[in-house]
């Protein structure tokens, strides 16, 4: 069975400004969308406008692998539905994919606890990816680097916690370096941040950045190990009077 | 200048039963704080039903770390006191020690991002807790391991982010594990979190127990690394027209 | 097309001592390449007393993951043998499943760097392994834990690197604790060493421990990331006269 | 008492090429010792074409942390001499400091277990070393990041096992990043990797460099923990008959 996936867009910025609404007419969620399913996923979409955010309990219910992307709007997400995301995430083992500006959603620092923080710049400089860990299954078929011709700068100190592996790191033109693919697993979900994807240049419509989300969505996907079974218990081995 | 310790207790058990009293006259943070004196720290208290709990801005602003036990009033830590600590933590490399059944505390779950749910029993059974990671600072003057004749039991699966680092695990006569010494950094700060300490037991008068956080105290300390600089930046490398 | 697995086992044990000949009639390496077939994989065998110990260049060019089960032999095999398959691991990305005594192996403790050792006891003692981190590949469809009603004690300090991932942690009626399965990724190669196995006891023919290692025969096979391109290169920026 | 250093360097560059003598007329090694004397250390040297390299069994007694510069004679090494080290490290707790090209020699290859090899270019571009993880012991009082005008570039994929902690990560002018400061445990013993110091360059002489070789100093430092105590053991708790 296809691992079903929900991709999540604040949707804003397209909607807003002509210049964005050009590079993604449908969103930068139906571009995403999109490559998914050339890649033989299963995939929905939802967006901050819709009831719920479109982050119903059914529609949780049915995700395997959910995709965020966020920006201007992060305070307007309901603390609610960033619960009920946690929740699944943590306890059932949905997989979460975090892109972009998405690092200072409240799905993020709430899943990481810290700042999420960083420095910008936005003058379309060049980024360059680079692999550094060839051997992690977000590598696969993907060259030494990808290299953006025009991105926003994303910088050091990274204000998240080391993560438990690093697959990719990105060199900026102008002189910063930014650990920029992130690999974490969180109660029985696993969550990976992907850095690039400015709304004003047009990243998700390249075929490695589409590699990677990919290459992701099957690495998050969850893994079906024992269920928790918290609480008290009885003594698996004899005690005696103590 | 001695590193400064600030000793948090809910402080609840022992004023509500003698059983507790007796072990714990003035309570299980003076126990601490009198190991942490003798161990050369400067070490304050503050506990549960003082205002703001004892953790003002001012004392926060004085203690380079802080230690934390909790159990039956998780909730009614206000939630603007946990922000006040995770923002001590995270930004400003306060450290932080998280004792037995805190692992339920706002803070840390906040800290954690995961439910740190567990298994557990209360029947005073042996523990025995195994140093793996012997060349780690908090490991610095044990034996291999520590024996404590009678303890709740915690088992796993204990849902956490897999530690930075995990210098003991813990075994149990009825047939658990536990990873019960686990490092984290957060921010610029630094957590540990260290597993026996049940209050009808007299483990916190435990002299290696006491050891240990006594090690842990001088490893969570504040670094005086770098401090944040987030935001938007100028580039440090030439650009030129984009 | 499936994984092509070589099982390789030192054969030593089976051939001696008609107790364990009874046990694994055909060898240790027939008992977990029959699992590792019934799992769906392409599975061949090879032992210490072939020439080249049965691990030619031929083989291990068709191998995408190694499974070793050595004990009173170790020295026995040739450095050259042992140089290949590291290489094989490292450079090239074939998986490597290291099992229970093989932890001593030459080409375990060169890839680890550190002296492997434990402490050990065969008195036929009862074991429990607990899965610990519910949400990773090789937990999939495993309980909560595994009991081996007799097994030999491994007890810490197991004197490895800290795992990337530590999936499994054992409990021993003796009173020790050790983290049987460990993830390891190493250069293009991924490793996991597994506790169970000890020669006396029928484990390999327990379900359970062959779910664990045809799960993990799926999470250490070679990924397919960019290929090693090591030494002397251009500037992908222009860096002018310096 | 203060903590002993021996700085080992294989000092032949600086007797060969009159470039290079100019730039450490004294040998690297004793550009690095006045700085660790400078930082309070009790520093000895040891050169690669002293009778066992200066690293007597005698010598290595002593030193509480080894520091290693090496470039064209790795193999020149003696094996018997890389064993001894490897065993103060791994099973006594040794600190040991590698840097720059010494990513190739035979004690650093052997304490990975990975080829350790990498991308190189000798330009003289500009290297500069962010601070990633601002809350670790080795940041201690630096800049957000550190600034060589002119240095050798090394790239990514650098073939280590992922550090335990990266700390510093390096952007340089032609377009590369790098793990510029790395972390291990091994055994009882720690390793820091730290990226600069090309001999054509003053870069032992940069104040900011010193400071984090003086920093990992105290970081690498044994830790007093637990000592081993492998092999055969009687049980801790009663086992009956089995």
């Amino acid at each position: 069975m296809a691992i079903r996936v929900t991709v999540w867009n604040e949707y804003r910025h397209e909607k807003k400004n002509p210049r964005i609404a050009q590079i993604y007419p449908d969103g930068i969620h139906n571009a995403i969308a999109g490559a998914l399913r050339q890649a033989g996923y299963e995939v929905g979409t939802a967006t901050l406008d819709e009831p719920e955010h479109g982050l119903t309990d059914e529609v949780l219910a049915r995700t395997d692998v959910l995709t965020w992307w966020g920006h201007m709007a992060h305070r307007e997400v309901q603390d609610e539905v960033v619960l009920r995301v946690q929740r699944r995430v943590v306890a059932e083992g949905m997989g979460l994919i975090v892109l972009h500006s998405g690092h200072l959603s409240k799905i993020f620092t709430r899943l990481m606890g810290s700042s999420c923080n960083l420095k910008w710049r936005e003058v379309g400089e060049k980024e360059r990816i680079w692999v550094v860990e060839t051997g992690h299954p977000i590598a696969q078929g993907l060259p030494e680097y990808i290299e953006l011709e025009h991105e926003e700068m994303y910088g050091e100190r990274f204000d998240i916690p080391a993560p438990d592996t690093l697959v990719m790191c990105s060199w900026f033109q102008g002189g910063e370096i930014f650990r920029s693919g992130c690999c974490y697993q969180r109660g029985r979900g696993r969550i990976f941040y992907f850095r690039p994807g400015h709304e004003t240049y047009p990243t998700y419509h390249n075929s490695l950045v589409q590699k990677v989300i990919a290459n992701a969505v099957a690495w998050v996907a969850p893994v079906g190990g024992p269920a928790n079974n918290f609480g008290k218990k009885q003594p698996l081995e004899p005690i005696g009077e103590r």
